[in-house]
């Protein structure tokens, strides 16, 4: 019988240091041609999209996993890991927790590999789950004297305060504006739907570690491209991703594009720089990843 | 908690009466609009390719099957279907059953839209899973008096006739050459691999019914054009997925293109032909239809 992993089961089960451990191999694993990391691909169905994010390990499994556009909250997204020798179904995980906790965890090694070592305040912009998973992973590989927090909803920013102290054992505040949260701030984390920019970016401090999560297409993006400009380091954990943006990836036809490099190459080669914007775009494969962890 | 239906629970549960009733109302609704059946999308990750064949039915459902071109026999395929409204997960079936057991019911379809109501005698080529399930389905439809079935392989084409006779309870003899099966059949089927033609076209009679299964590409095809100069009517489950192959569909760019009519609009608006050419290709969101309604 196929192992099915529901929510609860991630829940229970997969720990913040282990995914970033993990994700940190996948990304390396990636950069050594190991695993394969297609962009995604998807099919319109009238009512929405679905999409099929695909990755194998060489010699070890393949799989993906599908999610959709249709109007649904949360709808299910489903993680299918496949045998690479027998072709068999080793297991399915459905629910919405794999996803991005996943995202949240290649965030960690992100931020360990590229912030500063001494990076103990972070900034969030953004409210919602992918904003919780970042400091999920992040909070488990430095321990943060504060972190701030903002979006536009007040309450909400209030309750997820008050969850994320709670559940993460982190000091989050709720601030009241995206400026309070990010001058000073060592990491600055953006985790938006906004298809306009929420932050300045003279707010964010010299030496500073930004990752952006939201919208990073040409004339629809969470930040503006003088934040590029103000990195000295270009990061994103798909390059391939980035490629197959439609609309463009925002870098896409300027002179920036060329500075864009790859986590994995960043990491293999120890690149380092003062200033630093992570592109999270999701590395294909990485959920498989992250099942077949959990099912060994 | 998730359904999972394995090969075991289709076998008990799929009658190949309802199979073909349900494929028929697919592609009627997939004639007027309401089955959305994309073409089939796919990735390539080293050892093979993740294919995708989606689908949704306004307003119910939408779901997709993935299977694989990775060099396991024969691995395991997956279907899944979400609710329209909630996007939860309904039901998975993995396993290899319902994928030729759909490809059968749509062949019982056509040959009972468009075969000669009198016919009752049978040429099968080739002695798979697909040959298997067309027979289970077009023998649910009509009283078929004689079954002639060849493959290359002896051992394999008389086992075959075995296991058809018991488990279908049909007349199906093997017999020693494409030749001796389908002279004077009524209804050809070709089910192989084969690259080449498999047939001579003047072997078929006036007025038969050929359905062909498998390659169907320029360069790369189970039977030769001369087959559709044969057929007044030349019809497909999906003329969508025909306009996706890659190499190109056997007809396209010839005058013969143009005479390709969907099997959907050929039962709505009654069409028949003497002899006729159907080529089934695999109408999207079909496998999730079936599955839908076994778990209805």
């Amino acid at each position: 019988m196929v192992t099915i992993l529901t929510d609860a089961d991630i829940r229970a089960r997969l720990r913040p240091g282990d995914a970033v451990a993990w994700m940190r191999e996948a990304v390396l694993a990636a950069h050594a041609g190991r695993l394969h990391t297609p962009p995604r691909v998807s099919t319109e169905l009238g009512g929405g999209r679905l999409v099929f994010t695909t990755g194998a390990l060489e010699g070890e499994w393949y799989g993906y996993r599908s999610y959709d556009s249709f109007d649904t909250d949360p709808g299910q997204q489903v993680v299918v890991l496949h045998d690479w020798g027998s072709g068999e179904v080793r297991g399915i995980a459905v629910g919405n927790e794999l996803g991005p906790r996943r995202v949240g965890a290649i965030g960690g090694v992100a931020f360990d590999a590229l912030a500063d070592p001494t990076a103990t305040t972070l900034a969030l912009i953004g409210t919602g789950t992918q904003a919780f998973t970042q400091l999920w992973a992040i909070g488990a590989v430095r321990r943060l004297s504060s972190v701030r927090v903002f979006g536009r909803d007040r309450e909400r920013r209030i309750a997820f305060a008050r969850r994320a102290s709670g559940d993460l054992g982190l000091p989050v505040t709720a601030v009241e504006s995206a400026r309070d949260a990010v001058e000073g701030a060592d990491v600055v984390v953006l985790a938006t739907n906004s298809p306009v920019p929420v932050i300045e970016p003279a707010w964010v401090k010299d030496g500073a570690f930004v990752t952006t999560l939201g919208p990073k297409q040409v004339g629809r993006a969470e930040f503006g491209a003088e934040l590029v400009d103000r990195a000295d380091l270009v990061v994103t954990d798909s390059v391939a991703q980035t490629a197959a943006y439609d609309p463009p990836f925002v870098l896409a036809g300027t002179p920036q594009q060329e500075r864009l490099m790859s986590l994995g190459a960043a990491i293999a080669d120890n690149v380092t720089g003062r200033t630093v914007l992570f592109c999270s775009v999701g590395l294909a494969g990485t959920e498989a990843y992250l099942l077949a962890k959990l099912l060994s």
